[in-house]
């Protein structure tokens, strides 16, 4: 089939579905309809259709989705099914937080290199994986078959560093410097930006407007109109 | 006038251009149109003006913006014309680096708090801060007049966490736990969610279909049709 273009948000939400149903599968559960899936995780119902709609039939009349095949069409679509060797650039408090990050456990994400350009930090461990010098970079990067690399640098330093992964051939990049940074247009650029979602929160605060989501609220929950 | 429902793409977008306003300020520069700020920051000049005519009209024909005006305004918009405290909950690698985040410096954001319920962590310090015990959460939440909370805890902690933060009074949430949660509709809860985000890449590495952004990137770069 065809599949028509698919925003980040609704990879986000795919990815929130799989780990529901990790926990459906974990308990035993054998079968589920979409709205009992939304009912149990605070999700919408419709939303959870229309996504899956995307990548092919996976309902059952009078069933609703088998929970182990569902789990298994969810993680062949976003291309879980494989190992992902990931680097992480940047061993501040943040680099090393996310080399932490429980979530890697039993995920296909694998941390496999962190890098820093401190003398100071080069060669010491972190969990386990030695922090290597960002010279080395590239050369490293091919030896250990990394695909992905995560970017927490200061925001000065982070434009340089980007440039340098995707000439490495790193074609998804994960950055956490707050600072907007350009890409060719075969490389994928996610953004975590702390700032932007606390000053979102902010506007929030302010309570001039609602603020749509674009996340997993029922889309009735945060409609209303100010003047 | 009548402020429409305002996407938290577009309360993103604001903030960028925030910080791109910013950086002009500081280089002395007094007027900028919105092409002009667009390139120099890899943005979508369009969006830009679209994103701004929302609240006003803020462009003077044949000058662009004010940098400063502009600033001044958005500034407002996003509620960051006054002090807002923040606490944060959980001191592990995360927490803490969330505490010691080089985008809190210079900002109105301040962390006042952080929360533990590990009583060997209760009583140290982190970059100045003691961590407190989570019983004396809310007494500590209006005491020190905190408005703003971050989770950072394990997954299936999370919800409880939250609870007792929305019964605390807090309207504005960023949770950093990778799991739905469930709040009342007159509290803003915004989740980073690091699994996702990952996975989110991991399917554009699959090259099975183009993923829409929504983000910053040019409207143009990120569309092509795949079979």
């Amino acid at each position: 089939m065809k599949v028509e273009k698919i925003s980040e948000l609704t990879t986000n939400r795919l990815s929130v579905y799989l780990r529901c149903l990790n926990e459906l599968a974990e308990k035993g559960q054998k079968t589920v309809s979409s709205d009992a899936l939304a009912q149990k995780f605070h999700l919408n119902s419709a939303q959870i259709r229309k996504d899956l709609a995307n990548f092919g039939e996976f309902g059952v009349r009078g069933v609703g989705y088998y929970v182990d095949e569902l789990h298994a069409n969810l993680t062949r679509i976003l291309g879980l099914d494989r190992p992902l060797r990931v680097c992480i650039i940047g061993s501040g408090r943040l680099g090393t937080a996310i080399a932490d990050y429980h979530g890697f456990k039993h995920s296909n994400f694998e941390v496999a290199a962190l890098f820093d350009s401190d003398p100071k930090k080069i060669g010491k461990k972190i969990g386990g994986i030695e922090i290597s010098d960002m010279k080395s970079f590239s050369a490293l990067i091919k030896k250990d078959k990394i695909e992905l690399a995560v970017i927490a640098v200061p925001a000065e330093r982070a434009q340089l560093v980007l440039d340098k992964v995707t000439r490495a051939g790193i074609r998804a990049v994960l950055n956490f410097a707050p600072i907007p940074l350009k890409v060719s247009d075969d490389v994928k650029l996610k953004t975590v930006d702390l700032t932007s979602s606390l000053e979102s929160l902010s506007f929030f605060l302010t309570g001039a407007a609602d603020v749509d989501d674009g996340d997993l609220k029922p889309i009735s929950a945060s409609r209303r109109n100010h003047k």
